[in-house]
């Protein structure tokens, strides 16, 4: 038997169909060499995720008393925002409980679709207490993030829309969290297409579904660290790991660099901003973790709502990486005029300097601590190399480099 | 008389459906109050920016004698990498020349394309100055990136796709560099739907267009200095300066700060990479520069290659202007422990630190020298004055901030 009915995720379309976008399948020739890659660009959905789907098509099935008590959710992300906005389309009252220390910018992009904000200090499970006694007090809903056969029947109208937007399609990837995405989107592929293939991709930092999967019973991560924070889930949901053993044809992790990676490769190749648990399924299809070549591939791009401070240090990272920014320290000799030379011959090769540190030394400091230290931009590691050459030639002492 | 046939653009929109992105018309909630806003996402156009459009139809076009001969081109950005990705799907060879100073992300865009690169020292006058020498030696054709009809057409095939994708327009709001964009895009409008306003915008600081339409002559400026280099141009085209007069019914002009904030809003609220010259239309509308109100306007993102090492100056910046990323410089008192202490206020606040520099004085220094320099991550500015205060109530003398 199907764990979930076509009939649903039909019926969830239709409801959708007047809020939900239609996101674009875009092609990319350059983000694999091994597959041809397509991506459902879920981060150009409202709210900046796929989570809308899953929360308005719950919501809207409410009984209009359920709908006068209004609804409950607790989440520092995506969810919060798609039960807001579908709260605020459907003019019921959205309470949400998020942890004082969420990112300011979803705190506020959560307010502006009108939902009252309860900011608890604590993390996660501090704001969920408080969720739940709520619930207890006003016997409204609480809308599970992932673990609702409503909630997974919305973000099945994904696979429907990519269905429709290519014909020959092999696999789909798709990131996994608490699964709800990839239980709607495993549940619809396998009823209509069962031969393609469906890849589910978790950080190694964040595996629960991985492991639970492994071992063939749920299993609760001690800990969660990686920053595809949408994806930071201990325990996987009842439903959605049935959904998983019984639709997906295997799940894969990535690393925290891969992931970063592939925030950049979107960001510079396709123009497109995703966090990190949007990035996923590229990273997966990036760094070959898919056994597939020569197919077509869609990956599911889940959302785009990466705080900034993030985002900037994802950059500097993989301009670091890249030899795009790097950090040098020169031992300054005993004679006046050295932060002029050594500017002249970096300007000279056409690098930019962002930061100098001066330490000519004073009480306290040894020779060691007489240095200059100087972070620039440059082309690439060759440019980089030439400028260190050019230095050392004019007899400066390179003391360290970090690029 | 009209200075571009609609047949031109009906003929170019044939010949791009082959390989031009038909790219997706957005609606956004949230980037203006005083109006309903929709881009126009050139930004996932194949290439990166509308430029492919324009030169693959010019280069279409060609006699099988000038393909023979190949193509040259002269730029350090979006026109490169649309002249080498046209050459090859028509199976020419390009040559591109491009100046040494160029990013090297532009530079290997365009390798990538297969383009026969040629790095020349110096600015884009002393590449410039190689290209004409190339062309005399070699007889190719010297693709011009906005003077020149075909181009133009090309170009205008975008004003096409915006009638077909949104019926109630009242006005599209067009990025202006040396023009070609504005041309074929206004030379459109205002043949099948001449109601419609189009309206251009520059960057205050190369405002060549709007001081030429100003004085109603050509006019050369002195210098230009923005960073929406995709629009740095000194003197307006002969065509295009034309098509301005005859077309368009307004230009106007955005400060770099403003730019800067579209770019950040386009990626925070839609998830989108835009170059600065890409969110000028978006710009013009966040500051209200377009005397319209209440209106559907449709902002032309023209592209997205913004190099990675701006983007993030562009994203520091705003981060210090919200208040999510500040600094502060303590004094130092003369007892131990003080890093730890105030790390610790820091800590306990919820914000993030991510550079210190101490200095505990020394010979050469005086006592204004002893100090604490913390950058940290925050919320808000109410934040950051939590932060301070705490510090103030324990005794510490905040010497300055930099928010």
């Amino acid at each position: 038997m199907e764990l979930l009915s076509l009939s649903t995720v039909y019926d969830a379309k239709k409801v959708l169909s007047k809020i939900a976008r239609k996101t674009v399948l875009i092609h990319c020739k350059y983000l694999s060499d091994t597959n041809n890659i397509y991506l459902k660009s879920e981060n150009l959905q409202l709210t900046g995720s796929f989570k809308l789907r899953g929360a308005y098509y719950k919501i809207s099935k409410l009984s209009p008393e359920q709908k006068q008590k209004g609804v409950i959710a607790c989440s520092a992300g995506n969810h919060a925002q798609g039960v807001a906005l579908a709260s605020r389309e459907n003019n019921i009252k959205a309470t949400i409980f998020i942890p004082a220390t969420a990112p300011i910018s979803k705190v506020e992009a959560t307010r502006s679709y009108g939902a009252d904000i309860r900011l608890i200090d604590g993390v996660y499970d501090d704001a969920y207490q408080e969720a739940v006694k709520f619930q207890k007090e006003t016997d409204g809903v609480f809308i599970h993030p992932f673990d609702d056969i409503d909630v997974i029947a919305g973000q099945g109208t994904i696979a429907l829309e990519i269905l429709e937007q290519l014909d020959n399609i092999d696999a789909v990837v798709v990131p996994i969290g608490g699964g709800g995405l990839i239980s709607g989107v495993a549940a619809v592929i396998k009823q209509i297409k069962p031969d393609c293939k469906v890849y589910g991709v978790q950080a190694a930092g964040a595996d629960s579904m991985f492991e639970s999967i492994k071992v063939h019973q749920r299993t609760e991560l001690a800990h969660v660290n990686t920053f595809a924070d949408g994806t930071a889930v201990k325990l996987p949901g009842e439903l959605t790991y049935n959904f998983c053993e019984k639709y997906v044809d295997e799940i894969v992790t990535v690393t925290e660099d891969e992931i970063a990676s592939a925030v950049l490769a979107l960001m510079e190749k396709q123009k497109l901003v995703s966090e990190g648990a949007g990035a996923l399924s590229v990273a997966a299809c990036m760094f070959n973790k898919i056994p597939l070549q020569n197919k077509n591939i869609v990956c599911l791009v889940s959302g785009g709502n990466i705080d900034v401070n993030i985002l900037s240090r994802v950059i500097n990272r993989a301009l670091l990486k890249t030899g795009r920014l790097c950090n040098m320290t020169i031992e300054l000799l005993d004679k006046p005029g050295q932060l002029r030379d050594v500017s002249t011959i970096i300007a000279q090769y056409g690098a930019n300097v962002i930061r100098v540190r001066h330490n000519q030394g004073g009480e306290g400091t040894d020779i060691n601590d007489c240095y200059l230290k100087i972070s620039m931009e440059t082309r690439n590691f060759e440019h980089f190399e030439t400028i260190k050459n050019a230095l050392i030639e004019k007899g400066y002492n390179i003391l360290s480099t970090k690029q």
